[in-house]
């Protein structure tokens, strides 16, 4: 009979309470009413032409197409999951020669697959919801309403994402414990496991992939048909494309994100089990020998970190809400720095409640006499691992903000640029995405370092788990901004008072840059969760002499490796391009169409409606259709190179495969980011200088004479920005996956890949 | 005593014919006569403005501003030399308790160092000397002369730079013999010529960053004043800059080139001697026993290379020469073919010839038992190792070719994508480039496999020399594109009859593919070429446990190593932008200056003359300000890793960088080459699709009708292009060097990284 310990009790009452703190928040939301009878707006606030009622209607569309487009994808993604859980059952059963342990790791596998559809739905259903209301609270009640709302909105995900994500893999373990009662078996407990964070893993890949191409195959044709060729504002009602456009906010950057987030948190907690249980030779003084709660100590740093966000959620709701446009940004920061200060004492009183004072791990680099090393733990050893994720992840989130936001001087220096026109603008925004990478790295490399000396791979795992202690927090922001930008759309359409789309844009502008943020934890997260699960994959299959790298196979191996994150960035960029050309070609048709009074849309035409629908068709098709290649590619190819080449292969890969994603990802993120800000700056009239300043109708006489100047800088950073959509929302944050998932698949199929390649000196202890 | 043997037989002789095939080729050049009373020009060729006179004048200029621009460079180069010598001389004596060592180390790196300088300034003297004689070739007799003349001009750099290459590398080490007569000693003789591979490359790295920022600056600075702002034609001759932008061509496409490539080769040739002369334990069936004939075979190689090239020459300009302008891409394209497969039997039988049957080699692999392998050489081992080099470097030749040239799909459909505006050939173009990896880094893994598997890291060196064995044909080529770049700018400056123009064009046009040809092989040979010299380093060090990539600070170097080329890419981007911003900034300061009849440069004053001086100075003084510190981070970076963290800090950069660059590279360098062929294909009219020919005065209706259009996508392909600039010609190609540099930096200093890292498993052979 399994018995609840102290553990347990840390980690289902978190998640109940993440839960509940989800639901009330979700309440709050509802409160505002998108009925026209009750949303007593102050006219003043409106354009006249009653935007109250259009609200309802542009909101039905856009959950509509998200709904729409969820299903087809889900509808996909079920079946790959059936699929590959079938693949999983018969190649880890034949493996391990055991067909409990296929099944248990299939199991494992759907659960995460499913739990992780589930919060993405859940989390875009929430999204959705709260954008048209968060325009009305703009509209209603000014900046304090506005932010609270958005922001609730992005918590109910966050909260619920992270609780339903631990607490399905607290039932999961609590259920396979029975299988494997005993504290010898928990190995293969945990290896079996490790399928919920492949599960998680996988729907991410299909998420974040389909997600991107949609959301950026929308933006990117209605940019380039509406702003550029028709003139037309971004969100104008008359552009058939817009809706798609919003609907992509929501599938990319609230599922998408979501899901990738999930993953990286399933698969570093699976990480960190799989090798505290890695049996250790002559050593009674394990981890699993010290019991269940020590081994669950991963599990109660992500469970007690939701508390943590939730009360820090507070100050930001209700303690020291928004006040003024400019409190908006600070609040957003100050969550972020006080979640993570706060973590820091949870994690250490954690540490000395749960882990044994000594404990002993296996470890997977060599002593000087070629032996695998046996590491020394303590609880204090665990909470700095910890500790370096965590700062380290901040330190990232804000060299990240850096060298995106428009306050400091990249994004100004790259502003100036544009004055010489497109190229200059690219090649400068490209080099500073490579110059970013610079701090990032040093900061990950320190924080692998010090893990690594300390705890070995555990603490890589443990230094992951807490760079993701703060995820609920991390996601509320994340979810903030495509909210406020929805919200924006909204506004734009409905044809409220230009004074309600500048509040709602000083929401996005904060949320833009707080996304950058996050983008850095999630890039530095995966990193150290493709480690700490290489390393597992390696702990696992017992290798004698280490990853020696200077082999024939295994360096081969690395350059293909280093070369799979160019291939996925061209797949899913080319599937960019192509999907926005078919784009331009509906929205141009649509222009192009007469009425009977020979008026087309944009010379205003009654008789004719942009038809968002088609638009919504086009980018859900080819989401879906392009999608499939990129995941393919990174799913496949470690099981190829497995089967084909052994295990000393797949090091190869794996190893080249994370050292190159890293830098592709960080850079093409923050170029990306970059642009977007720099034409923020530039069309918002942010700068000194009258040559960077644009707008439409200039008033005093240098900005008339500077008004040809402006209007080039300008236009140059559009085109910035439209080469850094896909850069930044496609195939940046997809790789991200592409490192974690080779990672994950590889330790998954440990068994298999030792069964293949007996007699290639690999023991993997059953 | 020593005695000459059969491999000296074999070197001495062929270097001595490429030096007097050099000398033959100069002479024929010679003939064509500068001046204009022995021209003769049939005046149906000119437009009446007595080009004959301009074309000394412009041919001055050209020479006076690439002398102006090596002198600034090589004296910046020697001090560091100097100043490096010194450096390398203080720590190889205290790493090998040895001074004499140390002095032997240093004076190899300045004969180096200056072989490779005077090797650039040959070749760019000999280039600049052929251009103008290019364009008179073909005024006058057409294109069989004019190819003639424009090959011959390459082909004396080619066969010149090998041979003093491999001449002054066998001089060294016959001098250096006599210090070391001994067979047991040969091991220290070698890490001692590595010092020469080191000076080859330092020097290359300051050619190519210095000479690509060079060009890059003037060009760009040339582009966006001259053709976007001003609307004039390329190197019309009243834009300051043009003359700048063709003495960039030269310095940084022929000297910059050149250093690289001759880098490469000095460079394998010391990794493999290193690695053949490493002492293996308990056998005395080693190369050093076998004496110094099988000791000297890599080097013979390359100089078996020269006689072929040499050989193979004469089909092109005798045999089976140019006469119409189908020709050109054919002829040169047979010469790349021809060489490397008559390459295959004469390597065949030097490795008959001057190994022995069998041979034991220290290897870098471990066996199963955790110990290193000593490896079983057979001369048909051998060979097949440098075939697989031999044919893979033709291979990534024509994947290359594939994806850069405009007769293949991938350019014409980025030319296709031009129609949608600036910003979707940028985001295709970089797809493209990232996709043009996948098949070139697969040849080079499968070489990197077989080679390894065969002969271990020899195999990796041999691998290198054969994709570098027919060198001189490479050069050749590459010289060939900027003399005829060059010959196309005179033709223009000198306003001669657009026929002339046309028939350079042609040139230039079969010179850049043929140009990407030659990078696509200047990067496989630096990924072997790194990875020999890596291995090197590692068997020198005679490390127990094999790389383990596991490791706290070998991993976390790796991704430090990975980040490196976004580092190195970042600063020379950065720097190409902010010199061609000052270029565009005196252009503009030109054209804005009015005389006395208030007329400007652009509104045909009489008056004013472009000043090209002050542009080449502006280029000169911004390439060599800023080449200092990218040069420092790849030099110093090793440097620093060792001796602050150890040797396994520096496996990891290495590691990373190597696998990181070689992706960089051969994207930016085919992204780039794509843009410019695109842009090319769409100015010339080549399109079947009548949006995509752009023409300045369209004839037919169909062509008027599709005019704005094709404006719309030539202007696209323009920006593209510039893009692609510093891509192509800037940061990627000298990411080549990035990896040989700081790989070779390492082995250098192996034996200071031992002596610091006393006792932490490392032994150092004296």
């Amino acid at each position: 009979m399994v018995e609840f310990g102290l553990v347990d009790e840390i980690i289902v009452p978190s998640c109940i309470i993440g839960l509940l703190a989800a639901l009330a928040q979700f309440l709050i939301i509802r409160k505002i009413s998108l009925d026209p009878e009750k949303q007593g707006l102050s006219t003043s606030l409106t354009s006249g032409e009653a935007p109250e009622k259009l609200v309802p209607e542009i909101y039905a569309k856009i959950m509509d197409g998200a709904i729409q487009f969820l299903k087809v994808e889900y509808a996909i993604c079920t079946l790959f999951c059936l699929a590959f859980s079938l693949v999983i059952y018969f190649l880890v059963s034949w493996g391990t020669h055991s067909s409990t342990q296929g099944g248990l790791t299939a199991g494992a596998f759907l659960t995460g697959a499913f739990t992780s559809m589930l919060c993405g739905f859940l989390g875009m259903m929430v999204a959705t919801y709260s954008n048209a209301r968060t325009t009305l609270a703009c509209a209603k009640k000014g900046y304090t309403e506005g932010f609270n709302t958005a922001f609730r909105g992005g918590s109910v995900m966050g909260y619920a994402l992270c609780s339903l994500g631990v607490l399905v893999l607290w039932i999961l373990l609590t259920v396979y414990r029975k299988v494997y009662p005993e504290a010898n078996d928990w190995e293969m407990l945990f290896d079996c496991a490790a399928g919920y964070g492949l599960g998680g893993s996988t729907v991410a890949m299909f998420g974040r992939v389909g997600g991107g191409i949609y959301t950026k195959a929308a933006d990117v044709g209605a940019d380039l048909c509406g702003k550029v060729v028709a003139g037309l504002d971004e969100d104008d009602p008359n552009n058939p494309a817009t809706i798609a456009d919003n609907v992509g906010d929501n599938v990319g950057d609230i599922a998408g994100m979501g899901a990738d987030l999930f993953g990286s948190f399933a698969e570093s907690t699976c990480a960190a089990l799989v090798i505290a249980a890695a049996a250790v030779e002559h050593s009674n003084n394990t981890l699993s020998a010290a019991g269940w709660d020590a081994m669950l100590f991963p599990v109660s740093i992500s469970a007690a970190g939701i508390v943590i966000c939730i009360l820090c959620g507070f100050v930001a709701t209700n303690v020291a809400p928004v006040k003024v446009e400019a409190d908006i940004e600070r609040v957003l920061k100050v969550q972020m720095v006080l979640t993570a200060l706060l973590m820091l004492p949870v994690i250490y009183y954690l540490a000395v409640l749960l882990l044994p004072e000594h404990f002993r791990l296996e470890g997977v680099r060599l002593t000087e006499d070629g032996s695998q090393a046996k590491i020394h733990g303590t609880p204090f050893k665990a909470f700095i691992c910890a500790t370096m994720g965590c700062v380290g992840g901040l330190i990232i989130g804000l060299v990240t903000e850096y060298f995106t936001s428009h306050s400091f001087i990249p994004t100004r220096e790259l502003a100036s640029a544009c004055k010489f026109g497109t190229a200059v603008n690219i090649i400068q925004g490209l080099a500073l995405g490579y110059k970013s990478c610079i701090i990032p790295v040093f900061v990950l490399s320190s924080a692998i370092f010090v893990s690594f000396q300390l705890c070995d791979l555990y603490g890589i795992a443990l230094a992951a788990l807490g760079m993701l202690a703060t995820l609920s927090c991390g996601l509320t922001i994340d979810g903030f901004g495509p909210i406020s930008d929805n919200a924006g759309g909204i506004a734009e359409m409905a044809l409220f008072n230009p004074e309600v789309r500048r509040r709602t844009d000083a929401l996005d502008a904060a949320g833009n840059t707080t996304a950058a943020i996050g983008k850095g934890f999630a890039i530095g997260s995966a990193a150290l969760v493709s480690l700490a699960l290489y390393g597992a994959f390696v702990i696992r299959l017992r290798v004698k002499t280490g990853v020696n790298i200077l082999e024939p196979t295994t360096f081969a191996f690395l350059i293909i490796g280093c070369m799979i994150p160019y291939w996925f960035a061209a797949l899913t960029m080319k599937s960019v391009g192509k999907a926005a050309g078919e784009m331009v070609a509906e929205v141009k048709r649509q222009f192009s169409k007469v009425d009977s009074k020979g008026k087309t849309l944009l010379t205003g035409s009654t008789e004719l409606k942009p038809d968002s629908k088609t638009c919504i068709q086009i980018s859900t098709q080819a989401s879906i259709r392009e999608m499939v290649a990129p995941a393919c590619l990174v799913i496949l190819s470690p099981l190829a190179a497995g089967t084909f080449f052994g295990v000393q292969a797949v090091f190869g890969l794996l190893t080249g495969s994370l050292g190159s994603s890293v830098q592709l990802a960080i850079s093409m993120s923050n170029s990306g980011g970059a642009w977007d800000n720099c034409k923020k700056y530039i069309k918002n009239g942010f700068s000194e200088d009258v040559e960077l300043r644009y707008t439409k109708n200039p008033q005093t006489e240098e900005e008339k004479k500077a008004a040809p100047k402006a209007k080039e800088a300008h236009d140059a950073a559009v085109q910035g920005d439209t080469v850094g959509d896909p850069f930044k929302d496609t195939s940046g944050p997809a790789l991200n996956i592409v490192m974690k998932l080779q990672a994950i698949v590889s330790l998954v199929f440990a068994a298999y890949f030792a069964a293949i390649n007996r007699g290639h000196g690999l023991i993997f202890v059953q």
